[in-house]
């Protein structure tokens, strides 16, 4: 089966003025990133309106059909690739931190809300998701979301393998000092759990944040086959379904748990 | 509260003549690991006999309270600290590869029964236990114990922690190409459900096995204070109670969960 080639995009780095600023960064990232035979592009936590734009937050949200999801849709199908990106949504009075997958047509293929929020920005100003498992098809290839916070826990990770989930797609806005989620939590994870993870952060400062870059495309064999730097950066590389496929044969940790023993977890 | 000084011993490599040799190199050990001011002295897997013991396995096993724990028990009290050791456990007819704690004064304080079994070598000889989470109580600290392949579910060492568990032991005989266990996945263990985990390997060939070292000692803070090399070691370095209760403080991974979203992992 052919290779799912995978673009993390970190950058622009800093709260954009608008989302207009987003989304012609987008654009030029996107055709970067079909020059280099991507066919998904994920962007980070929050991208549209940037992460730390504190209370001005709820006058920046908008529906998952919204008009920045219209303007991704254009972006995606003029270049041929899926984009996953990170945004805050509305839902009637309900906001959430939500990323959107929109396929390599422009149609939206998933939506997932944040289920584990974090520290004091987030838990004001969202409410958290009740769905733990979101899933989408692409070129044959299952791809799960989560964010951020999210995939520190290993059970979401674990409750994606279980539910089928090849590539997981994670934006996220990892500050300092937890360098150690990128670069050990992260293929970690990958491993355990026998699948593999685009982590797309953000970069630079914004307020009190300083966001550690360190993007990267965990593999279930425990390696890492794209790292970004800590500033702006595009990182590609391949998402294999055969090595994957390889790789849960020889390393048979999902046929092994014994989940008579994990009730304490419930 | 005062810290637990924790000894890992990586040794002496290959399957021992007897376990006689096995129980002088460990009386060795342990004065030095009292010499240098240790309370815990951890041991590999199967440490009394070694691993590839293959078939003579049924024949090396003894009781709980056979005359191994008993000289171990000797070694314990003679140098005041305690010993956790691996060994094949007889009861009844059946047995189990297991790890049992024993006091400073030279008591059995808990017994543990590997519950995920690793290879062909394991699965023919040994029944899995079917208790999740023994611990026992030593110097204030709660401790413990899994055992090698138990420790790479993230599922076990969540239950130890939601169990109290501050500090978990951990007997192993991990082998090549498997060295991101103890350089990734070991550390994020520790990060990820805020806990000391005390990781003690074999090292050396044993027939078709040769064992990785890098035994370690991993902190909640996401930093490794010993790591021992790839030969014959034993490194010392101390669980401090008051950086765990610091630690979990700072990071919420456990009250931060979302157990109502995890039932697809029973």
């Amino acid at each position: 089966m052919a290779p799912l080639r995978t673009a993390l995009y970190q950058g622009p780095g800093g709260v954009p003025r608008t989302s207009e600023d987003s989304l012609a960064a987008l654009a030029r990232t996107a055709r970067r990133a079909a020059d280099a035979g991507a066919r998904l592009l994920l962007a980070s936590e929050l991208y549209l309106t940037g992460y730390a734009v504190g209370d001005a937050l709820p006058g920046l949200a908008e529906t998952a059909d919204g008009p920045g999801a219209g303007r991704v849709a254009g972006i995606a199908a003029e270049n041929g690739l899926a984009i996953a990106y990170g945004y805050p949504e509305r839902a009637g009075r309900t906001l959430y931190n939500s990323v959107q997958l929109i396929g390599p047509d422009g149609s939206r293929l998933a939506n997932y809300r944040k289920t584990h929020l974090f520290g004091d920005f987030e838990t004001d100003h969202f409410t958290p998701g009740d769905r733990a498992v979101v899933q989408a098809d692409l070129d044959g290839v299952r791809v799960g979301l989560l964010i951020c916070y999210d995939v520190e826990f290993p059970e979401n990770v674990r409750a994606h393998a279980l539910a089928g989930t090849e590539l997981l797609l994670v934006p996220t806005a990892l500050m300092r000092p937890y360098e150690i989620v990128a670069q050990t939590v992260l293929p970690a994870r990958a491993w355990e759990s026998q699948l593999y993870i685009a982590y797309a952060n953000r970069c630079g400062r914004e307020g009190d944040f300083h966001f550690t870059g360190l993007s990267c495309l965990a593999a279930p064999d425990g390696t890492v086959r794209a790292r970004a730097g800590v500033a702006d950066d595009l990182v590609v590389a391949d998402m294999d379904p055969d090595l994957l496929k390889a790789s849960r044969a020889e390393n048979s940790y999902l046929g092994d748990r014994r989940p008579e023993l994990y009730t304490s977890l419930l």
